[in-house]
């Protein structure tokens, strides 16, 4: 979609079970080994009763819904800002959602608030990201 | 490292070459099969000569600093901005830097700039990270 | 094997217990993300009670016996009809079995009855593969 | 969509790069280390100058674009006819394209051409898939 397409308050969005090996693969291309995500017997006493996802891996669904929905194929990703609120434990289905806030038309920039809730309904990340969509 | 450990201007880094595999399990594990990713025909065209990595990757080895090396491991971390200055082609690597730039005893809580340079040192992502460290 | 040494009701087999691992490498692999794969929530309340496997990945285990059994390695693999009878769940351990039905000694071509069954012996997928034995 | 949103001649298609990771990664779901597919040394000497894809492996996009994009999520695939006509190498790029060629609304099925092509616009599968459309 080019900007004169989008609307403020178009959303998309994508949904996926956190599985076990989405951690593990997580942590081996990024290489981090934190025993909150890989040490199952280290974490089984903390507050998270075990281990939990990587906030950047669940962040990274929004960059999913960036390039392949809203905007689509084309998109540049300029800048994205995160909070994260809550933790993702394995086998949380978290929901990922985009939703234009804000169009630029003169600077070809879009804004989106960009959020992700686990089955719940609970807030994991929040924040926006910053997109120039294809011409 | 506990927040009274950490000094203004501690510094840690991670350096990895960017792989065809990095980017392939990247995509299959957040769904993004953006074209610019994993289409090498469409994007020879292109101004970046052949596929980019996900900026999100990329960002991911901010999250391994922080959580292996400063503050390390028991770290919250708490929010992330993210600049996308700059593609990275399969096969630049990539160094990481986390500067501590920001100490508040009160709050317990360190802010940190957290760069990606690209071999030829040129910047790709620019940011700072907030965390809290263990105690 | 050659197709001299082929006879019809030769048989070969592969067992494998699919794992939500298996299920979410292929959904990397190929960018099939369906949610009936992938988000449990969404699937909890189906006639199937969760995710399912692909498809397509239970029948690879088809292949898996050609290329590596029966014929064998050097096979030329020329087609495969395929009916999906059965959901196959994450959890269910799959036999494959490919069982010689038909030879043409001047085409120098097998054909094989090619059927996937469950845990409990139900068939899950059923078909028949035409491949050139190798010389 | 339904079976009454979908027309003949109605289109999809997905495009990926097939790298090594790939290949490898579904050699290690199904177990299919033929040596077409895994061995660099033993298949220079080959008419295709070194190692395969999976023909399944390449057929499950077709499986992608049914789940995905058309008809899309909630479709149950019923079968699929497949013609291995070209070898795919390494590093060739592969469109998948899925074309609506029948559609019986007494029985709710679509039959889809679907179609795998490589950069140079060579069939490499040929077949077609019947699928049941969500309600």
């Amino acid at each position: 979609m080019t900007i004169h397409e989008i609307k403020v308050g178009d959303s998309a969005s994508i949904t996926k079970t956190i599985s076990e090996s989405d951690v593990y693969l997580f942590a081996g291309i990024t290489g981090d080994f934190n025993p909150a995500h890989v040490d199952e017997e280290s974490t089984k006493e903390t507050a998270f009763h075990g281990r939990i996802a990587h906030g950047m891996l669940i962040a990274s669904f929004i960059s999913t819904i960036l390039g392949m929905k809203l905007p689509g194929p084309g998109t540049i990703y300029m800048g994205q800002e995160l909070r994260f609120v809550r933790p993702v434990r394995l086998g949380d289905t978290i929901t990922a959602v985009g939703t234009v806030s804000a169009i630029n038309l003169d600077k070809r920039i879009v804004i989106l608030d960009t959020i992700c809730k686990n089955q719940s309904g609970a807030v994991v990340i929040e924040g926006h990201a910053t997109v120039r969509p294809p011409q």
